[in-house]
């Protein structure tokens, strides 16, 4: 699970297609939001019915997701907590590979450290990381418990889990805080509208 | 470096955008063209013009290298023959994601192991893995040897080097075999051809 520089022999290639010129090309701006919250606060939802709202818009964009990258890239990881870091870490990595290609890149974790978030925010562009708040009170998720999870964990099933046997460190200064007690449009349109006041996307 | 599935508790999310609703509303085919070859056989260079190239069509594409992910994803990762698997493993799942969001993707790997290359193949939508060796003989890489890597390799400074002191083991039927004697714009040319002939861009 070790992540300190081994590889060596290698240079940075001048990319012949400069970021500006890719944009230009694209007509994009690559991003990351990086959803954030409790299980069964809305994030997949969140994030699934944003791409929605971007293809139609034009706009090229992607969900990474628990569910998509542990059946490939982490498929290798479990859910113990350095196994979990490995597992943002390496999402952070290729959100940022994502990002850099123009996408508007929608991510849908747990994520509940905050140092996790904090390395994925360094390893994005500057200016590009938005990280997002999916703010549904502990009590909402519980009761909500699309996958029964909650009821498990309360009965110790299954252990560490975030909000009520292992913690939730929530964002101090998020970009984005979305608000889920409205329609999952209304919660969608709050992150469209802050990628547009931040001139990633148009009006 | 076990690959073997470990994450539980999780199933596959409905996305709300099938892929052929995406590629509508995107006006593109997701692929992989994964170029193979010698160190010095020039993949990196004719990725980057296929990039440069498709996107001045308006393709939204993107390229993965050996270089660029070795810094961030797979940082943690060497170069023994374990390593170097996991490698490839990473960067398959990586343009699998990549392909889905309906990119045009290029990788350039030496993914000297046949059932390294096999094993992306099967991570990756059918009929959307191009295999493309970039068919340099070893004399020729060896001549040019532009980061002085034969010349280590021979001296026995640079253990396990493909194609000196480690296998390289050529595709049975590529997809594509790039033809290096002439120019850049002769291969990437070629690579091009390919994906109009395939039905993945417009001609």
């Amino acid at each position: 699970m070790s992540v300190a520089p081994k590889s060596t022999n290698i240079t940075w290639h001048g990319a012949n297609v400069t970021q500006l010129e890719r944009e230009q090309l694209t007509d994009q701006k690559g991003c990351v939001v990086w959803l954030t919250g409790l299980s069964g606060s809305g994030k997949s939802t969140v994030a699934r019915r944003v791409e929605q709202l971007l293809l139609e818009r034009g706009v090229f964009t992607y969900v990474l997701d628990g569910d998509n990258v542990r059946h490939g890239l982490n498929k290798d990881l479990g859910f113990a907590p350095a196994e979990r870091t490995e597992n943002i870490r390496r999402v952070g990595e290729v959100a940022a590979l994502f990002s850099d290609s123009c996408a508007v890149t929608v991510t849908a974790f747990i994520s509940p450290y905050r140092d996790d978030r904090n390395a994925v925010r360094e390893s994005v562009q500057s200016g590009r990381f938005f990280e997002a708040l999916v703010d549904t009170p502990l009590e909402v998720c519980e009761s909500r418990d699309p996958k029964g999870l909650y009821e498990k964990a309360r009965a110790g099933i299954i252990p560490n889990f975030t909000g009520i046997s292992a913690p939730y460190e929530a964002p101090d200064s998020p970009e984005i805080v979305v608000d889920t007690s409205g329609t999952v449009d209304d919660s969608a349109g709050q992150v469209i509208n802050a990628l547009v006041n931040a001139g990633i996307i148009a009006g």
